[in-house]
């Protein structure tokens, strides 16, 4: 499979252009980590949406179940009426699907948006946003960054 | 005040020492949000972690007390021993100090280390693990770049 170096000028341009895709206003914003945590990071910075929160999803690994992801850590979405949940790519779609389930049946009062930079066209659940169509596979910035700075010897 | 400006290449470069001077483990990175939260997810996915959380906090703004600020979403750390909480900076050390008493006496048999990128010598918190002195204002490119996509005349 192809492999994207998705570096962070790139991303930094075209979450800037996802944003602006998007018409409404939030009062929150929810990332579901790790994959969502940076850019909905810098979207709160931008829009000055204070209200940023996490919800954990872990895929399960050893079990013969339909393989959705286990929710955990809902935010307190008690107070608020419009909230935009974002992840870095819709691939399977399992982990909106899930998240997006979870959320809705505790908060139903709440109106939902979604978010990605990338989605796949098979994917089971589409954002309401979305950005790029992948292609392959994408080493996001957040993932190889650090790494780079490692001698040879030890990568 | 100078105002410095923080991009995300020296970030980088500074995140992967900071975390390579950390000699420990966790089984759990909790970030500061909103600022902790790119720092985080860079961390969990270099030191594989998949357990990264958020704490909230926002300073109070109109209210005459000590300006403690509010922490709210704590996240679940019932099954966790070890835990790095992260924010970009140690300014006036209120956000870390309220954060970790609130944390400690929800968790009293979790081992907690803090890291901050910055920290400021007079800050009532002074972080497990810290990188640069702050000196002046510190413009982070979460806050900052998203913006300078956007035309001059809509500034």
């Amino acid at each position: 499979m192809e492999r994207i170096r998705y570096d962070y000028e790139t991303f930094a341009k075209d979450l800037h252009a996802l944003a602006d895709s998007i018409d409404e206003r939030f009062d929150a914003i929810v990332a579901i980590a790790r994959g969502g945590m940076t850019m909905a990071h810098m979207l709160g910075e931008y829009w000055g949406v204070r209200n940023v929160y996490v919800i954990n999803a872990i895929g399960y690994e050893d079990t013969k179940k339909l393989g959705m992801p286990r929710i955990f850590n809902l935010p307190d979405l008690s107070e608020c009426r419009n909230v935009l949940v974002v992840d870095d790519i819709a691939d399977s779609g399992d982990t909106l699907l899930a998240v997006m389930e979870k959320l809705k049946s505790n908060y139903p009062d709440v109106s939902f948006k979604t978010a990605t930079l990338f989605y796949k066209t098979d994917a089971k659940f589409q954002p309401d946003y979305k950005f790029k169509k992948a292609e392959g596979w994408i080493d996001f910035f957040w993932n190889e960054d650090l790494k780079r700075y490692n001698a040879p010897t030890i990568r």
